[in-house]
């Protein structure tokens, strides 16, 4: 492998890993803006979302760099390709964080959620949490095992939005609609950003192993 | 251009077109079946989405097939990456469809939508109609004033999610929370099927006028 194309491999891989820090951050900061109605936080979620954009633009500008300059094949042109694909999840990530962010912003000062959710809503946080410190994890060291323990992640995930949709649409829902309705689309949220997670996850296994991915 | 790249690029064009009518017939035969609660209908939605996925597989493997056999550069090399981008979109247009149609499937035989949201369903569904039959045309016929259209139609779909969403959190609701959950839910799929078509035409776009794509 040149160099020059090593280099630019790890400058690629470089933005991926803070891309990955910055969804973390983004998402455990939308969680405890949600969770306490801390308007200042949820608002720097949001402001901070336009750094994640330009580092997903960097990461697109590399790749067509390197694929002209370089015009890697076979398992090195897969690499500089699934960048894209990761680098795509996780811009989508961090959208995800700007809306649990915006979504406690719409009811502020009032809580957004009820005190009966805050826990399954807090371990929806420490599962997202979770999924982006492998995710950065599997980008530094790829490592087909870590990326599976991504998969675990997510059905710990879909466990929680289903315990979430059997309080919403218990016969002891207290709330009424709108609570309901919010909480509804939160947890689509988090659920949204561990699929997300686990693509990307799943892109890198690629990498290793060859085996295709089907988007989810 | 040489007489081979160019063929690669027609058949990465025909599977391209060939994926947005197949997610525009989706999204049609699914809203149809859930305001009709038609099984069939949706089960057939549901079993195409393989389809839908195998295609995006076919333009993948065309993409990697043509960049290490090509190696285009500048705007040949746009536009190859971008296929990728537009098959990345459909795909997912393609899953929203499936899970509008699982919706329906989930409360058979039972309507999920309640008669007063029917209206504002149906035009969901011909705004997303709108927005697919748009993007199989710019895919036939790029053109910048075309690839606006689409923004005017998501502009459509953006006000009818605002006026479900004032019908649901309305003082007249009468259904209750489960109803009105899964209308919300609905709304998400259909206001996220437009964004994605928004976003595939914008990526024409870039291949017209060289203007970088921020996805939505």
């Amino acid at each position: 492998m040149r160099a020059e194309f090593r280099a630019d491999l790890l400058e690629i891989g470089r933005l991926l890993v803070s891309m990955a820090e910055a969804v973390r951050t983004a998402m455990s900061q939308a969680t405890d803006a949600l969770l306490t109605a801390d308007r200042s936080a949820a608002e720097s979620v949001v402001a901070r979302d336009d750094e994640i954009d330009n580092t997903y633009r960097l990461v697109e500008e590399k790749v067509y760099e390197v694929l002209a300059r370089q015009a890697p094949v076979a398992g090195d042109l897969r690499m500089v390709v699934s960048a894209l694909h990761i680098a795509g999840d996780m811009e989508r990530m961090g959208d995800l964080a700007d809306h649990v962010a915006r979504t406690g912003l719409r009811r502020h000062p009032a809580p957004t959620v009820p005190q009966e959710l805050v826990g399954v809503f807090r371990q929806m946080g420490n599962v997202a949490d979770r999924l982006a410190l492998e995710l950065s994890q599997v980008l530094t060291a790829p490592d087909a095992g870590r990326a599976a323990r991504l998969d675990h992640a997510d059905d710990d995930m879909d466990a929680l939005h289903r315990q979430l949709f059997a309080a919403l649409l218990g016969p002891g829902w207290p709330h009424g609609v709108e609570p309901a309705v919010d909480a509804a689309l939160l947890g689509r949220y988090y659920e949204r950003y561990a699929d997300h997670a686990v693509n990307a996850g799943r892109q890198i296994v690629y990498l290793i192993t060859g085996e295709p991915v089907t988007p989810q």
